[in-house]
């Protein structure tokens, strides 16, 4: 049986590993508190019947083997690190309910065909090293650059080095990359990041693909100068600039009606003193879209945009691609699979795109995927996100029934 | 004689101290860089004949006697210490050319009635403890709060271990204070903060009073959400609240015609993450007028228009006072003086407001003050502005009558 007692006994004993006094979790990667919490998810696929073991890119792996030792395995996963300041659920769920169906499985003596694999993958939040997130699955796929393992933490220390200290060796880092069609299939609970499923009173969603991300940087330049003695008419203020241009981002978003998002998410001024007028402003741009034509169309009419505002306020502005992810779609046998099961158990679902990232996205390289939304209040990256354990059993329910399917 | 080239050598010599790679200066208080300008201001006042000491609030003060010992000094001064690449001449040009004017009495073996000091302010900027600045002649007329003592700089050292570290010992640091009147007049050149003489193709500036600054931290609190899975209409996000109120800031000043002034000078969006809506974001507003009742109707107004702003967007604004700092006269006759030697000596001036805050509006509390703008190309806190020895030259005349003119 899924336990929803077991589920949410973990999944509240893990939110007090890096518990902050908002009511939120902070466990960056590869920190102490994810030392911690990997020993405890260690502990819980133990007790769930796998062998468990820490790969080259510190995956956390839980698996136990089928009979048909010879057929890829099924891989169940998501993550247990989180943004600063994150909530108890986001990744956490899809790690913890795998385990769950493993530990239902071993429980019932399930008479296990293939092997089955719940993965923790390290890093997905790429909160701790800021080279674009999902480190672990890209690691496992073989697209990590050698250059990431110098980026630097806000203490100055390297991923290498970040490695090093965690116990592993940043040498062997490809003996992680597994190759196309080493996983059977891939399959991810996650709560869903937006309000879709509250806002339709409907516990789960069955994802049909996972949008692009497209991140730019934007550079704004203008003139540093004194608050107090330059004139209004005089400035080149590049945070007004700046401010101006994220007005009008939000006003072309809102235009196509929300089928594509658009958010600056950093922004900061400088020289950022009290009495100066910013003389430059940096941002990040962060677009979404299921349609790549779409999303160039609308990154082609924000620069056009801010060469006006640059004109009129004697700014320039700068556009740096940093990130195109591509969609990725799930795969439709998955897809209907699920609609049967979640049928069958009579589990209210709606069909829908993600608009966050995940590890699924990048295993869809090497194998078919599949995602579960469960309604989360709140959304994600918030300390107060909030699934009920209801929910997070339906959700565990249609994993498992999924599963099963595939066990042949 | 004023001279020229020993001004130009002096102030190109002290730039090279905490040389900024963007040809500006980066010199903090109570820095080793500091150390070693006021070394070199050390040298320079000793060559001009005035003997030298440290007061207890860190300011540099050179002393040349006159004959009437018992009456207040005349006081020329200023600061150098600097923001964060800022400029060669901000500050700068008060004390060494209030240097040359002593060295030029010297030199002349002028018959010196009145006492004469030149004082280089400790931290007129503000910028390494941000306590509010202009700390050594706050000190000097007793308005120092003892937490300001506890300020930390970026490293976390407090100004109290600053002080220590400087070699001075911060119990004492009441004995810098000056009764009212324990000095005659205080006079101050400095480089116009902004474009006003350059665009009047006016070399100086005779300063009739300093405007008030208001600084107001504004905080607006949204919802934190994720940036992918958020549709554009359930968003609060805190960064467009911010960019919205600071456009409309803009607008408001530029409504009242160049009276006042104001900035968003900072902005903090918070957390800061690449895939994340801001749900938080602070800003510092920095607004100058030269009239009390105007400058509180524009903050009302402010308010007025956040609190629509705020009810548009789903988030809440704050605005929390940080300083109010009262308008400052210049006295009437130290004016009308520096207005007949100027015509006397057929040099071009404008008379006009100082729209950025001055050790002289402290030094007013115990002394009639006079102010010298000289024309700067690129305003001030500018690694690039800049200032014309032959223009400096002029200002330093002028200051150099005005004070022959008090030698009674």
């Amino acid at each position: 049986m899924i336990n929803p007692k077991r589920l949410e006994k973990r999944i509240y004993t893990l939110a007090d590993i890096g518990a902050t006094k908002e009511g939120g979790v902070t466990r960056l990667a590869l920190t102490k508190e994810y030392k911690e919490a990997i020993n405890l998810i260690t502990q819980w696929m133990e007790e769930a019947g796998m062998h468990v073991f820490l790969d080259a890119a510190g995956n956390l792996i839980g698996r136990k083997e089928g009979h048909k030792t010879k057929k890829p395995p099924i891989v169940l996963g998501s993550h247990i690190d989180s943004v600063k300041n994150g909530g108890k659920f986001d990744g956490v769920i899809g790690v913890i309910g795998g385990i769950e169906v493993v530990q239902h499985l071993t429980e019932e003596k399930f008479n296990l065909k293939r092997t089955i694999e719940v993965i923790a993958f390290c890093e997905e939040e790429g909160t701790r090293f800021l080279s674009g997130g999902m480190f672990g699955s890209r690691a496992m796929v073989g697209d990590i650059k050698n250059s990431e393992m110098e980026a630097k933490d806000k203490d100055g220390i390297t991923r290498e080095q970040g490695f090093k200290d965690f116990g592993l060796d940043p040498n062997n880092i490809k003996q992680a990359v597994r190759n196309k069609n080493a996983i059977e299939i891939y399959l991810e609970m996650h709560i869903e990041q937006g309000p879709v499923l509250t806002q339709k009173e409907t516990p789960l969603g069955i994802v049909t693909g996972i949008t692009g991300v497209s991140l730019m940087e934007i550079i704004v330049e203008g003139e540093q100068n004194h608050a107090g003695g330059t004139p209004m008419n005089a400035r080149k203020d590049a945070l007004l600039a700046a401010s101006e241009i994220a007005l009008t981002i939000e006003e072309i978003f809102n235009n196509y009606g929300g089928v594509s998002v658009g958010t600056i998410t950093r922004m900061h001024a400088q020289p950022d003193q009290v009495n100066i007028i910013p003389g430059r402003a940096t941002m990040t741009l962060d677009v979404r879209d299921i349609e790549i034509e779409r999303r160039d169309k609308i990154l082609k009419e924000i620069e056009n945009r801010a060469e006006n505002v640059g004109q009129e306020r004697g700014v320039t502005f700068q556009f740096r691609p940093v990130l195109h992810a591509e969609p990725t779609m799930c795969a439709e046998e998955i897809i209907s699979t699920m609609q049967t099961e979640s049928k069958k158990m009579k589990l209210k679902y709606h069909n829908m795109p993600s608009g966050g990232g995940h590890d699924a996205q990048i295993i869809s390289k090497i194998a078919d995927i599949g995602m579960i939304f469960v309604r989360s209040k709140g959304g994600s990256h918030n300390p107060n996100e909030f699934a009920s354990i209801k929910d997070i059993t339906d959700g565990t329910k249609l994993l498992s029934a999924t599963v099963l399917k595939y066990m042949k």
